[in-house]
């Protein structure tokens, strides 16, 4: 079964990273949480810890994080990877570096990139596929588009092995699209049904 | 400013939980979080314990448990109580005395109880407001049906100040009625624009 990492780094937005996990595991699509590396609104460093806590002070707990070995090994198995937005979560994600080396390498390998909300900006500070049809927030629209993306506006995009979307309140859209990326239709409409879509 | 609830119980629908907590604080209504007693989805008890794992593993740490002398001081002085569904979350909530005790408390002092998925069953299983236009999962209908309330099957119901929500596919339409009963519609229009609704 195909296995797909979300990352979440301090600041992240709360349900653009709770609802792929939640959509993905009623898909039955192995989800791992890695925690990764930022600095929380406050300016604090976090470093290495399993507790993360998002832009709306919702504390979630990742399975592993990045530095360690179970993280690593994850990275390599998935098929998978997707970046949630939220303040300043998505920019923590752009500038860590292990973040980047992650991204090259999954666009290298031809495995599929999710990012939403601010998170796109993670792909252009990369320069993973520029030229590609993107959506994003309003907000780091025009940063996008100078980095030769072409910003579409649409709730989600899917360009290649490239799934965007757009904001917070496009957070189902956006993980009904990555589950549909990494399981069958019929599964997905399934769960659609179970959640009463 | 009016101050809401949200009670999690081990096996919450992880985005039914989140998403009033994202919606909420962006709209800068206080939304506390509070950990109730119940058991897991392996039938293992939880008791007393701050963080809760949902029913598909998305473990959220919650600000005080239900049996704290900080948890009783914010039911007291809260003007919503919200219960996330999922299984066997709903299920815990619904037979947790403490918890009939608040809901009993806020239907006599008026204040607003929010439920979605199965945990209208919790308003049945303490017969708050028999008769009123409810809507709830599928899987619960007959159950509410049979304890006297009026199944619409609409996305979100609004009844006196009982609103209730289908599943977790409608977690946002859920989330967003809570909101304009706690705040203006003015600044539920403005979060969600920048939720790029």
């Amino acid at each position: 079964m195909k296995k797909a990492l979300i990352l979440l780094a301090p600041g992240f937005e709360t349900i653009e990273a709770t609802t792929p996990m939640d959509v993905l595991r009623r898909c039955q699509i192995p989800v791992v949480v890695i925690s990764v590396n930022g600095e929380d609104k406050h300016g604090v460093m976090h470093t290495d810890e399993l507790t993360v806590t998002s832009s709306h002070s919702v504390s979630v707990k990742a399975d592993y994080t990045l530095s360690s070995a179970e993280g690593r090994a994850v990275v390599s198995e998935a098929e998978m990877v997707i970046l949630p937005g939220g303040f300043p979560g998505y920019v923590n994600l752009a500038k860590n570096k292990e973040v980047g080396e992650i991204l090259k390498k999954y666009k290298r390998e031809g495995k599929l990139i999710g990012a939403i909300c601010g998170a796109p900006t993670a792909l252009k500070a990369n320069n993973i596929a520029p030229g590609s049809r993107i959506t994003c927030h309003t907000s780091v629209k025009d940063d996008m588009t100078a980095g030769g993306y072409l910003y579409t506006g649409s709730a989600v995009e899917r360009c290649g092995n490239l799934i965007t979307g757009k904001g917070a309140g496009l957070s189902l859209e956006f993980a009904l699209e990555c589950a549909l990326a990494l399981t069958d239709a019929e599964r997905v409409t399934e769960v659609k049904k179970k959640m009463e879509l």
